[in-house]
């Protein structure tokens, strides 16, 4: 398993490795929608701010049907490199492993099946009131959680919601965190100072400030949070406590995690975060520095490396754009443990090489 | 497995139940609502007519949650026998098989999540145009069965939408086969010239007469079906290609059969219907004579007595009351294959007991 990263908590990390080689995972997507995504300069996840609301559609589209049906395309960031959801796609299609798909609160619906949770699309967090229904999604989606476990010998959650490492540090200073600085971004240049500035205006509106909420984590999404976490956390509750759970995303796991300690701290054993090597690299971000803060959960990532790919928009991954979401990391990861380690990195590149350059000729946006 | 009945096709319902014995199960119920059960008299699927749009949220409120959320108590018919949601809900529980529920087309939106596939309520067959979507809807119903054959070594899959088997007649009809006043009825006193009556309004309504869409089934479901019958098929379609299938219903199951034979024969062989002893003990329907003119299907049918029962809503059931729904015979089927045998018909009877006990305490409608 040398393409994968054991980044923190390095003992706990092989453990959890060895104990899922072989095994039968499921791919679960997480998606939703805030209007946070929509303060200009905070997320390049879309080609505009206003595509930020296709984008997740996009993104499960692409996952589940092999082309996007939302948008013509693929999703983009305003630079025009491609959605990570197209190294989700290559890992699940390379290792055969079955996804399925979870709205937490959508503006547009994705036309392909998804589990529905009640749930609304957010409010920009300056409101200080985010997210509604913030209890009943993250029960409805522990019943989920509950049941999918028992059809798999483990859970891959990934999610996509542009907009999301900002809610992410919301929670995390609701929650008292010291995560300033710490967010990781889908942009090179990460605009933390609007990040901060966006999330303290949520907390002013809200009346709350670092830490008041460390122990009551529903109110730190209903406030300054998104849709995607309580989809999220309720699924990983429902699910660790009978299977591992590996955690596919960036720092905005850190966020999940922290809600997740609150509620049920002892299903954390059963978790580790899945992330890609551009997580890491990612001088403008820390993600460990967060994590440690919370929970001895092991941080793993995958070695992609695209610095030879023939496509510029994937050499971009490389330069710091994109980086991570959709799950690529961790689906990455559970397709090289699935396969016991017969899928290198490379034919995952090839694979999303051969996808992107079918997909891209179909491009008008 | 002396409580399952090999009710037709006796030595391939052998082969197909040995094969499953102790295997790993996932049950999925698929439900929706039409119009045409509010034509009075046509469906005891709810305590009246305008009830029945909430009975297949209710049924999975049930499923999944152990208690109905949409209405208090559980649904019943107008003579107040419960759901046979009861006995699903007994089978998965003592045999821990997770469920998952997926949506067809709805007014009444369950309070737990469900799978989305796009699909609306169905009109009253009688004006010849009662599902929109049809082709869409199978598709994306495929993907979800692809998805779930790769978790689970086979799928139970149920129904619950009042008025179906009058929407069964419609499709049977339409596509050639010889269904009048074989199709079942939640009813004792079966209303066979009701349910051909309003068919034939359909079909004149539609400009088609009997056998005219035989090879044209998804027309079929368009002019007389109902929004069940797409998700279910794109379900079975999708799955069955990789895992055994055990579709779980009464009648109804032999107008899925139908469509399925005109779409995909080559699959039938990894299927089989599981339905209960109400089925098969009903004089006033021939479930095998109509599977007979479709397809060399096994069908396969649990002797669940509810005779010494301590509650007279359930001994109704043995009046001819209900019957079947919500894969009640095939959630109990897959419960003892999954016990290999050690769960018996009593042991689910003392559970659907202690359930209907609870639940009716709550029961004000």
């Amino acid at each position: 398993m040398n393409n994968i990263i054991l980044a923190y908590n390095v003992n706990k990390g092989k453990t959890f490795l060895e104990h899922l080689k072989g095994k039968k995972p499921l791919f679960a997507c997480v998606i939703g929608v805030t209007e946070t995504a929509k303060i200009p300069g905070i997320s390049a996840a879309g080609k505009n701010p206003e595509l930020t609301y296709y984008t997740p559609s996009a993104d499960v589209e692409l996952l589940l049907f092999g082309k996007c049906k939302c948008i013509s395309g693929v999703p983009v960031t305003p630079e025009g490199i491609p959605t990570p959801a197209l190294i989700t796609r290559a890992a699940l299609k390379l290792a055969d492993i079955p996804a399925i798909v979870i709205s937490g609160g959508l503006k547009i619906k994705p036309q392909i099946p998804f589990i529905e949770l009640g749930g609304s699309p957010g409010r920009d967090i300056r409101t200080g009131n985010a997210v509604d229904n913030v209890e009943e999604v993250v029960e409805r989606a522990k019943v989920v959680g509950e049941n999918l476990a028992k059809t798999v010998d483990y859970l891959v959650v990934g999610e996509s919601i542009p907009g999301g490492t900002t809610t992410a540090l919301g929670v995390l200073l609701a929650m008292g965190i010291d995560a300033e600085g710490k967010v990781s971004s889908s942009m090179p240049n990460n605009p933390h100072e609007l990040k901060i500035e966006t999330v303290k205006a949520g907390l002013r509106a809200a009346g709350i400030e670092f830490g008041t909420l460390a122990k009551d984590p529903l109110r730190a999404i209903a406030c300054v949070g998104d849709p995607m976490m309580p989809a999220f956390t309720g699924l990983v509750i429902g699910a660790a406590d009978k299977v591992p759970v590996l955690m596919a995303g960036g720092t905005q796991m850190s966020a999940i995690l922290a809600i997740i300690k609150a509620l049920n701290p002892e299903i954390l054993d059963n978790t580790a975060i899945g992330t890609t090597k551009w997580i890491l690299s990612d001088g403008k971000a820390d993600l460990a520095g967060i994590v440690a803060q919370v929970a001895d959960v092991p941080v793993l990532a995958i070695n992609l490396d695209f610095s030879h790919s023939k496509f510029e928009g994937l050499k971009a991954y490389e330069a710091g754009a994109v980086k991570e979401g959709v799950g690529a990391g961790g689906a990455c990861i559970a397709a090289i443990l699935k396969s016991a380690c017969s899928i290198s990195t490379n034919a995952l590149l090839l694979e999303i090489e051969k996808a992107y350059s079918q997909l891209m000729h179909s491009d008008k946006r």
